[in-house]
């Protein structure tokens, strides 16, 4: 990692700076011990100004001393050209452009945004499951016209696409391929980003449902849990699950819960017997993702907690086990109609969002994909 | 129903008056064509007082005047001798021998209560279902021990049970059988009673778990669905479905709703091919229960509103459909994994409670179950 | 009110139709005793659209059916001239110039927003208060250029000042002028219509703050409570309680609560002694507004509820008394600094809102200030 | 402070410690530079378990690894002997006779609970108000039969009452006494224990009125805002702020949130004229409490932090201030009926509760008013 920092860290930038998301980029990389925050991008009207009054900031901490007085500039490369790795925080109405510039413009892009997610050559990565999938980067750079040095685009997952997998892929690891996944979410409110869901909407109600959300989980859930596979003609595509296919049908809602994605899930495994729930949840207990043994410093020191207690997890109490970027599961227990049933909790603005970019990055670097600007 | 009534119609006592339950099945009877609340009973603690000093009411709408000065008895028969029907809106603690004594005491009984829903005589009966279950009412009198001429018990279902049975059984009715059934309820809290959900469990929260609940829902669904059957010794028993096995899966979770239970619902069904959801939006459309055409006084109108919007039902905007008694269903899709799903609304505090009683009433009086006391 | 009749009632039309004020005016007139809803007006979008395609109803009741067909036109005068009284629910950044140049159209206006509420010739009318207000008509018609002959506009009060001013209208009829009066509010997320506040800003949380609110009330109440004076020059003038100064003091919050406003009241009168809290009491439920004593249909056939229990009023169980169009008042005592403090409830979606302006039609008709247009 | 500290700390116990105002001060004790919780004490029913098993526990945070196991214990003075300090967040219930017995037993007892709020010997502080009132310790001590050599009670103040002391202490200390203050609050629902306020009764909804709090508050104020008076036998007495009488009127609510309770304040000054709201603001902000300049480890860096932004401080994004410790003020402003009114915000389970107890037992470590026990 040596190589890429600078005396002082690895110089990044945020997109999409001044929107919630933006702010929880800001607010973890504050505080991280080598990203160092260089630039910040947002929109023409707030490009000028200083972060502390561009920004509408709503999170529960103050704005970061070191980011107050950072100018905004639009989000346009020349801005970011020093920085090593680029966060993106934007709304999917402006990600695609804006994303595709910098990466053209020879940058390494984490994003937040779906726009690429469906991308055949770009990851996307949850970071405590598919890191193996950043390997698809250099087919990435290799295709781009022209082709590309450091430039590439890297997503993130939809926050109930990221509480989903996680348990998903540490029972694949232990009992072989699942065959099929009922899944209903209760998703918080802060999923819609700010301002979001009108009060009127949620207060003392459900909505059972959100736009485009349950097509994103069912796609997604194929893309992450699959490999990769590679032609006859040395190109590699993501397999989506195929050789073991998987049906996953999911229910979204959205309730008065601030933060945090609960979910209950039923799994059919392929293997039969499947497991007992007590196996399930000493695989669950014994999950370590890759982004932990390789000690990317945003990683949770526990990926999975399982709780033993029959009323947990719940959103209020338990969402900010691991700062977040830990996923709490808990009533393990048989289906009725599948093999195993329980309930995930994920923080949707940590894990689901900054955080994974943020680990996909430490990721990224670790194992060599990034490089720093010869500007820099 | 004119033999039964005297001149003003048929007299009503209340179990469980000043609670929750209680509260509910005074507004309904309040503003009843024919039923005439007589008689109130609650625990010691209250009884000798009026009615308004003993209830902390809770409803949105004022104590009826003529409840008012009603005196609170406590729950002993000789106190409801003079009523042709009693409604038990009382808690499992107290429930199971107070109505024992009131059946024995040759009254009839139409209990909220958990408790007799499993006794093999007992009919536990969702009024817009099964009302076909109130032939088992002259067997559970004729086993009596002594036989008795007038008195049983009824039960209604679970609140959550009976939002799900009613779609299940408007589909079985068009479709045939279903197999299997998952199902995650989002339930309000009032169906957790009064003082019931502390506050500090659910601002901001979800609770993924009901003590009991799920056991229930998988466990009524069966009874309610089922048909029964005559031994060669003239018995007759509750099938449990046993023709055609089905299997249900219960997810149960408290969120921060007043009143409505929402739940998710994939159902697979025995026949194949299976409907389409266009199919299955026509048969839940044109659904008449039996309570309907008989002409119960306070059954919907329509049993079962299917919302084209994407978004819809909602607890608060949707469940007064019918002042509670009818169902919303809304987003019938194909299931990934099983065949159909679907979402479903119930008013916890109408139909699945009170309002099933009364209704269940109004059948078994229209059916000839419910006899007048001599004493009258 | 027969002269102004056609055969079946009086037509009215409705601006801001699609609306959050627009569908209360809806709901209310569609089961009024004599208003027929005639005509809707929204903007250039909603145009051309039948009601029910072009309005996002989010009623907790039906779309009226007589609403459903109805086609939407802009809010143009010409659309409106058969209706005798055009309520308007438009958002203040459109009424000034809408409902001026309906004015101008000869036609009557009954508004809700807050545009021409400090116009000196404009009757800021609380029906429950000021009826006498309507008395500034006909100059307002007289001085206008050209003079018209059955137009004007007559604004009702902000949601907030309504709920103040009933109570502290019925303390002055029976103690004379109040002085001083220091008021702090509890707001509904209602009263900031849809989408309004941002979910995210308002669960488990307050906001003590709402734009332009506390001017809106300090100033409000002076008019509404004050009398009209007649100058040397025959010209009427709203004194703004000018031979009593009183001074209010405001702070308004907002609160995460559907609908009712809340708001906790100290006042000191100018005449000693001060009445005692059972006096106010009784005054407060002694109060008979002129709208009831007329004979107003939509006027609450109690003005004011005064709780003895000293935990109500509540939002949630008292905001549909007298479907909304009283106001509940609790928690009558004594001020240690002012002289007397309580707790007000008042509707804002009813009584202080669409309500309003309704009795305020029904006013100016028994007073005889609505002409019926040559037209119809 | 050293004499007191053996090799590792200071020992404290906690009594209560099950519950939520116990679960707070081990949450803050755990983290604490010198305190060692060394004992717990609850009801029968939790002795003999280990603390992980008796405790419900409910913080946001898990249960400290250092208390998991610790034997909780009944709370008699036997098992505490060895503490230094006990901090008391038992109920009212049972407060008053065991923290009697654990002063007789010569120990410091720092309590939470009400009970002794109004003795005229026992020091009501709020540590960054009245510090100076530990004086009154010694006096407590002599007069107890028989006197006392390390014993005493002294307890903090009402969450609501502490929020509201600490700005007028901040204001008289710079501008003079203070004549009038009336206040409403909006309080959080876990100031109401746990299970405490039932869902049902403050979802949707706001509750005007909470037992005894308004006394409380307007009582307390006087007590901790005036100052000690020595008369000629010698004897303190607490002058009640009576050399400059005030009269304090509050009105209290309870709301929908978590945690923070919010007030909206206005005071009139002694002095003419009042300063400005500027003058004010920089009075709040310069305010430096004892507590801080001593060195309590526990006591705000900042004691109040004055928002410029007009919709804030707002429970969300505020409470966590300075861990809780601190004070929010914003809204700074003229009033029309007093002289200044301005929004509070403070954490009622932090500085309103625990974090309070604990500043109060550094103050009193540091001014050398607690003594080790000799068993230690």
């Amino acid at each position: 990692m040596s190589k890429i920092m600078d005396g002082k860290g690895i110089r990044v930038g945020v997109l999409g700076a001044t929107g919630t998301v933006g702010q929880r980029f800001i607010t973890l990389l504050a505080n991280h011990p080598f990203f160092i925050i260089h630039a910040l991008g947002a929109s023409a009207r707030s490009a000028g100004k200083p972060y502390s009054k561009a920004a509408n900031w709503k999170q529960t901490t103050p704005i970061p001393s070191i980011v107050r007085d950072i100018i905004v500039h639009e989000c346009k490369p020349e801005h970011f050209e020093n920085c090593t790795v680029v966060f993106s925080g934007l709304d999917a109405e402006v990600a695609g452009d804006i994303e595709s510039a910098f990466r053209a413009a020879d940058l390494a892009v984490f994003s937040n945004a779906k726009n690429y997610r469906r991308d055949p050559s770009v990851p996307l990565v949850v970071p405590l499951v598919n890191a193996s999938h950043l390997s698809m980067i250099p087919q990435q750079q290799a295709l781009h016209q022209p082709p590309l040095k450091r430039g590439f685009v890297l997503t993130n997952a939809n926050c109930s696409t990221t509480g989903l997998v996680i348990p998903l892929h540490a029972l694949e690891k232990s009992f072989g391929p699942i065959e099929s996944c009922i899944v209903t979410t209760m998703q918080a409110i802060s999923g819609g980003g700010y301002p979001g869901v009108p009060s009127l909407d949620i207060i003392d109600n459900v909505v059972p449902y959100i736009g485009g959300e349950e097509e994103k989980m069912e796609w997604e859930v194929l893309k992450i849990l699959g490999g990769i596979t590679q032609g006859d003609d040395g190109l590699k595509t993501f397999d989506m699950h195929a050789r073991n296919p998987l049906r996953v049908s999911a229910s979204c809602n959205r309730v008065p819960v601030i933060d945090g994605h609960m979910m209950t899930v039923s799994v059919r495994f392929a293997r039969r017997p499947p497991p007992s729930p007590q196996h399930v949840r000493e695989a669950l207990v014994a999950f370590t993702p890759e982004a932990q043994s390789i000690g990317c410093p945003s990683a949770p020191v526990h990926a999975i907690f399982v709780h033993e207690d029959p009323d947990r997890p719940q959103p209020r109490l338990d969402r900010y086990y691991q700062d977040g970027a830990g996923v709490s599961v808990g009533r393990v227990r048989q289906c009725p109609v599948l093999d195993i049933k329980f309930v995930v909790l994920a923080n949707n603005v940590s894990i689901g969002a900054a955080t994974s970019s943020i680990i996909n990055a430490e990721l990224a670097i670790s194992k060599g994909f990034v490089k720093a600007p010869s500007v820099q």
